[in-house]
């Protein structure tokens, strides 16, 4: 799979629909079900729709809202408007002479699955779990260009928000800045929400942002993305407001360590689970080996979490173009924690950083 | 299953997750994946979890990232704390002596479908779509209090952002103030990116915001909702940005009235066509009929669409205590569109206002 995804790499929206098709024999035809997979396949980013590919034609089956919209965006794929539950129709209408028809098992739920097979008797569902999100970890230059572009964007909003982070600040109200200067500045949306952790809440891998005001010595954890352009940006940074305690200090120094230790090994080729060692090497060696909880990273693109995953539970090997996060973390419960996280593209021999701003500790 | 669900509305954590529990016989047990669904039977609020009922025990199954939370939110079910995936683990460990294991089979993908089957060969796996969801659409008082409190955040924000309706601003900048007040007010997230539609572009059910800018003489559409303490608020209001045309008055008295008599008719116990039929009636009979494309409304709670569906789909009797959403409109392509959206909560003579702003066309 990995030598046909190549073929699709630089080309649009028909190619990638062959591609698909090309990875999915020897099914006759593929449904894809996903919204970002159909996004990538075919440029719509209307919230109903399923895309056939069949006898070298691709459809994709939308409702009435979206007739005005599926022209302008789609190509690559004729477009049928049909109303009422989607699947039900083209399981009647357009699965008649298909044997055997590949369906995103990981995404399509059991109870559409068993629509299709009342409605279409004869056809075999070939599950494909995973096959597009493998083709779409490829990115394209054009796909690295709007990720940073989007990341360009958050790191532009970091800068501004500084001033935000004053005595008596709440978490919530730091989130909300975030997120109000990266729609003012032309994020069509968050990529997800801001989390804003002070003191101890920063030991929490995935706090909320609460009501807890900013105090003197308070370690600030900061992680934040956006969607531009439909691609999503991710970054996190830690802030000391006023002087640091050394066992911070200590424990920023490790976790920043851990990173560039990675960003330096990281390249395409090599195992998923070999990369996650590298940073978890640094963080054990430094005593901290189970204060580091999550895998170091996963990919981004149209999703804030897509293919591959950068975990030690995978040895896969890292797809030649993908665009993943590098954001190691130790948490120490009822303290603090720390994490830090980049985004890199990743090449035979070594990786590009997308993010640009340093991982210095901010001290305010 | 509705005289069951009675005896669950104003009942805790341990008695949602028995009434499942009996709704899904003769299943033995019911394995719940949905996330809503988990922290409407548990409390849980976290972004990874399973539940289990059986023999009369619910468990929760999550990993360690949530260990501290889970522990303070979770009622009526044992915490489990698993690493690795959850669903192979719960399979292999959990499921040894089901013989019919209820599953959401609406929301399962059929990959998982495949590996219980493939970890627990023994068990029977008895689909039950929408189960859950029904029992939700009856809200417990203390569910109506958490939406109208939703409510009224979002309608003081609209108060507030009427200020910020200026020539030329544009359709994101109003969108960005609206989600930054909903947030600085104290809102967890907005439940949907609002909608803010000038001129021509509120004749798209769902546009999203662009870079148009305010002119004189344009109709304004607003759609927008928020999170508090887990529940939805949804509202749509039409502004006038200088004197409306004589047909942006008209079509705006026609929605208008749609909506009010709908609001009249609205009770439990009514075919959700019947009321459906109400709006669209009124609308028919003013010559509109073909620029209604949607559906009146859907429930509101935990999510921003959920049970029951308010369509012209739909016969099935609208349940005691649901809270919907009441939203005809009219959409005339390359000129304007108008909407108007309340929340009321249905009971058998009639339904009580959630929404307390009033239904006029702001003029400013």
């Amino acid at each position: 799979m990995t030598s046909k995804a190549a073929g699709t790499r630089d080309s649009g929206a028909p190619a990638r629909l062959a591609a698909v098709l090309r990875a999915a024999a020897p099914a006759d035809g593929v449904l894809l079900s996903d919204l970002a997979d159909i996004r990538w396949t075919t440029g719509f980013t209307g919230s109903n729709a399923l895309v056939l590919v069949l006898d070298g034609r691709a459809r994709l089956f939308t409702d009435a809202r979206y007739q005005t919209q599926a022209a302008a965006e789609v190509s690559g794929a004729e477009v049928e408007i049909l109303s009422g539950s989607l699947l039900p129709s083209v399981a009647e209408k357009w699965l008649g002479n298909v044997s055997r028809l590949a369906v995103q098992s990981d995404r399509m739920p059991m109870a559409d699955a068993e629509a299709l097979r009342a409605r279409a008797p004869g056809v075999d569902l070939v599950p494909i779990a995973g096959l597009v999100s493998a083709l779409r970890a490829r990115k394209t230059t054009a796909e690295v260009q709007a990720i940073r572009a989007a990341q360009e964007l958050t790191e532009s909003v970091f800068a501004e928000i500084l001033d935000v982070i004053r005595e008596g600040v709440t978490e919530r109200e730091v989130a909300a800045e975030i997120t109000y200067r990266h729609l003012r500045a032309g994020a069509s949306a968050m990529s997800f929400d801001p989390i804003v952790a002070f003191g101890s809440n920063a030991a929490l891998p995935h706090g909320r942002p609460t009501s807890r005001r900013l105090r003197r010595g308070d370690p600030v954890l900061i992680d934040m993305g956006c969607f531009l352009n439909g691609y999503a940006s991710d970054m996190t940074r830690m802030l000391s407001f006023g002087a640091p305690s050394e066992d911070f200090r200590t424990v920023h120094g490790v976790v920043r360590d851990a990173l560039h230790a990675a960003r330096d090994a990281a390249r395409s080729g090599m195992a998923a689970s070999d990369l996650d060692r590298v940073a978890r090497d640094r963080i054990e060696a430094a005593g901290f080996g189970p204060q580091f909880g999550h895998s170091l990273g996963h990919g981004v693109g149209l999703e804030i979490h897509e293919a591959p995953s950068v975990s030690f539970r995978s040895d896969s090997p890292l797809p030649e173009h993908a665009v993943v996060t590098l954001e190691p973390g130790i948490y120490l419960p009822d303290r603090f924690g720390v994490r830090i996280e980049d985004i890199v593209h990743l090449l035979p021999d070594g990786c590009t950083r997308i993010t640009e701003l340093d991982t210095n500790l901010t001290i305010l």
